[in-house]
């Protein structure tokens, strides 16, 4: 396992990419686990310090980071004694699907003794296989078929990356 | 940005979860950020430092890492002077939806400013939309309606974990 520290350092790789603005938001790995178990009800402080056995002092500041990110609400629940708790955002819940698929893989290559879990249909038990598709055509997103361009906010910056990875890409084939 | 620091612990929270096994597989960003620049063609050391701005002590280890989980192959690619590249095993590849679903949501909540970067289908150029779907009914993952049960290998712990999580939501509501 591993226990992450956190440093400032003064340059973000390629700030203009989603996956490098994803890592910002929910960059280190306690807050992809918090998230998991956010997803399956968790919104109290004992509660995620149980499940993950976790530092108090790590999760207090990963709970404010994913609240400052607008991934928690952070809500009352009781006046006395005083407590908050962390409640999805939209933009939590809209998490789940990446971590669906990232669940699908982790089943696939990482329990060759045969699955622990399963994601079900809440209602009929059914289990669930998460794939990636595109909306419209349903087709699945692989890497052979898949192309990254520039979009209307792109940099000059981000249009000469583009530009150096094709031309390396044409020149080790 | 974060900078990241390994450190063994004893304890791996929740080991059987494949949340928690992607966690020791790929648990740590420059891993993502480096599956996603080898989704983009590149495979040298050198390739991976100029996009990264990374620490090259910390690039030798996340490599030797990817490699070691098998997400990487370590191939020679010039005998004078020697040096090696890291080829995407089919590990690697297969984790591709993953960073897809991690885009879509990246543009569409990290991106206020409109979108620098769009996926494409390779050949026809159009744009993909990254959704997470059943592979069997092709309904979309969503949180409100799905959950998680017990599989074979589940241990007892794992059974006692998923009652817990269901009476402690049973409480809430």
């Amino acid at each position: 396992m591993l226990v992450t520290i956190e440093m400032k350092v003064t340059k973000t790789p390629n700030p203009e990419c989603p996956i490098g603005r994803a890592h910002e938001n929910v960059g280190e790995w306690w807050s992809i686990l918090i998230l998991r178990d956010a997803f399956q009800g968790m919104t109290r402080f004992d509660e995620f310090r149980q499940s993950l056995g976790i530092a108090p002092s790590i999760l207090t500041r990963r709970l404010a980071h994913l609240t400052a990110c607008g991934m928690f609400d952070r809500r009352s629940y009781s006046k006395k004694p005083p407590r908050d708790e962390y409640v999805l955002t939209a933009k939590g819940r809209d998490f789940f699907p990446v971590i669906a698929s990232l669940f699908a893989w982790g089943n696939r290559h990482l329990a060759p003794e045969g699955a622990a879990l399963f994601l079900v249909q809440r209602e009929t038990r059914k289990k669930l296989h998460p794939v990636v598709v595109d909306a419209r055509s349903l087709e699945p997103i692989l890497l052979e078929t898949t192309g990254v361009v520039a979009g209307p906010a792109a940099s000059p910056a981000m249009q000469r990356r583009l530009a150096q990875l094709q031309a390396n890409a044409a020149q080790k084939h």
